[in-house]
């Protein structure tokens, strides 16, 4: 595997000199972000990105890992060509396989018949690929301005749909969480979710793995894996493809069978996985577990200066059986009675009102991280009020590196998104709403207890 | 009412030169977007922002409107004052009334009172005031930098919690939704959410009324008044305080109490308005029902160039009971196969494939719009793929002026985002997750039978 993410040089197979074609955007992204030897290949030879095309696969200089971007028909004597060339893995981009059925289904037998022969992995087809943000590779043909990549962090990514992983990583890159790698996996006529998962369980950059998946083969032996793999890190899965409907729209997508959706996600769950039903909260708990520790327990202390947002908070606090308002100490509220203006409201959540700058909120966090009443803090800010916005530098020192996991929730435009950016860079996970806090701390929550049993 | 938002002169009473004063940002605001009369007045005289200051409210030209920013013992006098100078309406921004209790509460009575005596209305106190785009009035003392106001457009906005009302206005300024009016009503020591409703009832650039609230206390009022604007246009109620939790926090917020939650929910329903679990849904809703006629069902048909996202939104639409996968007719299926190439998928969802451009997405939605099995269209675009990303305006001009409802479901970074604000701009709502899009058409479907019946 590992080939695919570090290799010494990649070959394009099916580079083009035109713009619009897949092979071009591949050749940019590449050229982009991969410091290696980059080797393009296309009959017409000539040149491009400034870069010589080779006539053949046989003609180009030796590399590792291949990118093929040919229509589905050249597909199986590419791979050919590429194993007697000393090849060791293989990216199909290109769609027209097991989908489509019939001939597309033979294609794609005899694609992976060929790459075995030469002990090489094949990850697709039907997929966008592979990002490493460590090593550079970047498989995707998504431009660059219709698509932002996310920077180095500790979330990698495993989804059987391109466009949902895209979604994934627009999502991260605009809210300023880092990742290691991303795996679109497509038909996995060879490469699949069991392959990655095991082996992002031991890369080091890698603090929590979120996977998107539709359909599963092998299902007992993912939840083998998955076991192993979630007392190491937390594992979030987002499972498609649960309803009738859902299943049937999975099966013409990448031709794979959805299995009984209830009984999965409930195996998926005993396995040690955090279930997201929805996309956001997917992406929430991959952001929060990249950042934070896992919390000892659900009490929850909240301060803020803009008391609407906590009130729909506490709200969905009492709809949780897992989530709870932290009753703070005697000592707690005495203490901040002492350092705190008559105007504040001490009783949980704590309003510092519109009035609060930083060194309010400094005082509220520093007397609620030392009560074991509480086990999580959330800071609901309101960033636009003018004592918070003037001083959102001195925010973001205040907030970092506390003794207890910290939440920021708030939710505006240019500027709050320009500061929750910040906030992220210091490892404060922001969430923009009252329901994703609350299931996010859920999932926090399910990680420590089954470590607590697992461990 | 309609000084608050048609003044002729705004009085600002507590004009400050100082940046960092609540009383200069205001002035800032209304400088920017009100071209009637504004008349600073403060003790100290002088000048803020080029404009002379007035010693005192008598030395001022008259004016109808006063915002009054002022600590709260000093603001029963200048609401007399303002009275006999022959003032018609005041918004209080400032806070330390009702909300306190004790000695705040008598001076929130007090000022009421002297208000009734001159006849004047009260907007506040403990609120942000109003903005109508239309007019100007922007008495906000969140400074620009830090918020963005919307555009004209036909959302108006009621909301007794000013930070909710922030993050409301940015998330449709960022998704360029255009906004009529917005009412902070904070402690509603007179103007309530009733007066607030009966008047935007009958404005006219004002198509759907959201409304946040936590507390209500003329209930039975408040109900019969939503009834008869129900039947005018769709109202979207968050109401926020329905746990004890909840209500705790909304107590200590505004020094409103809040009513038994789940039953009063239920009486907003059989009133006619939509009730919004979540601030997501609530705003997805005003977007929506504020730009395309509501549908006939619910019967859904989905176009897309990415499968994945479908798979979850079909996933939605399975768990639904309002909300249903349309079958296409056989001519709508034989029309299309007739026009389009073999690798797109045309059993609902329809898939036309990462290849597909804008001419492949007309040739779909013109054969299912015409088609009486289905109500409404969902179309999820990846923007990324480089086919829609190259020719995003042409996308807009196409998904324009449809014959059903339609939604386009899209998700992503700055490039998608600046699309969707285009698209958005031409009367297309664009959602970015599957649940969304369910829970927004389930609330256009209630309105519609809400009007069959009540109409």
């Amino acid at each position: 595997m590992k080939e695919f993410f570090n290799p010494y040089g990649i070959m394009v197979i099916g580079a083009s000199a035109n713009p619009e074609k897949i092979g071009h955007v591949v050749m940019e992204s590449l050229l982009n972000s991969f410091k290696g030897k980059i080797c393009p290949v296309n009959p017409r030879g000539g040149e491009v990105l400034g870069l010589k095309v080779y006539e053949s696969i046989e003609k180009s200089p030796k590399c590792d890992l291949a990118v093929i971007a040919l229509p589905a028909e050249k597909v199986p004597d590419a791979v050919e060509s590429f194993g007697k060339h000393g090849g060791k893995a293989i990216i199909v981009i290109s769609g027209g396989f097991r989908e489509l059925g019939g001939r597309g289904s033979e294609l794609e037998k005899e694609m992976v018949k060929r790459a075995r022969k030469y002990g090489m992995r094949i990850i697709g087809p039907n997929c966008i690929g592979v990002l490493d943000t460590y090593s550079g590779v970047d498989t995707f043909f998504q431009p660059r301005y219709a698509m932002k990549r996310p920077g180095k962090g500790h979330v990698s990514i495993i989804t059987q749909s391109g466009a949902v992983g895209i979604i994934a990583l627009e999502w991260l890159a605009e809210k300023g969480v880092g990742i290691d790698k991303f795996i679109s996996y497509g038909n996995k006529a060879d490469v699949n979710e069991i392959d990655a998962l095991e082996y992002l369980a031991d890369e080091e950059n890698t603090r929590v793995i979120g996977i998107y998946m539709e359909g599963i083969e092998r299902g007992r032996e993912f939840l083998r894996v998955l076991k192993e793999v979630t007392v190491k890190k937390p594992v979030v899965i987002i499972k498609a493809g649960t309803t009738a409907h859902g299943a049937r729209a999975a099966r013409s997508h990448t031709g794979s069978l959805a299995t009984d959706a209830a009984v999965f996600r409930g195996a998926l769950k005993q396995h040690g996985a955090i279930v997201a039903d929805e996309l956001e909260i997917f992406l929430e708990n991959l952001n929060f577990l990249s950042l934070q520790e896992l919390p000892d327990g659900g009490k929850v202390a909240i301060i803020t200066n803009g008391a609407g947002p906590c009130v729909l908070l506490s709200d969905k606090i009492g709809e949780s059986d897992k989530v709870f308002m932290a009753r703070l100490s005697r000592d707690t509220i005495e203490g901040m009675e002492a350092e705190l203006p008559p105007i504040v409201s001490l009783d949980n959540p704590i309003d510092l009102t519109g009035s609060a700058g930083p060194e309010w909120f400094d005082t509220a966090i520093s007397h609620i991280e030392n009560d074991r009443n509480a086990d999580i803090m959330v800071v609901a800010l309101t960033l636009q009020d003018e004592p918070v916005a003037a001083n959102w530098e001195e925010f973001t020192r205040i907030l970092s590196g506390r003794k207890k996991p910290i939440i920021v929730m708030t939710s505006g435009g240019e500027f709050t998104k320009r500061v929750s950016r910040e906030l992220q860079r210091s490892g404060i996970p922001v969430i923009e709403y009252p329901d994703a806090v609350v299931r996010v701390i859920e999932s926090a929550l399910f990680s420590t207890e089954w470590l607590e049993i697992h461990r």
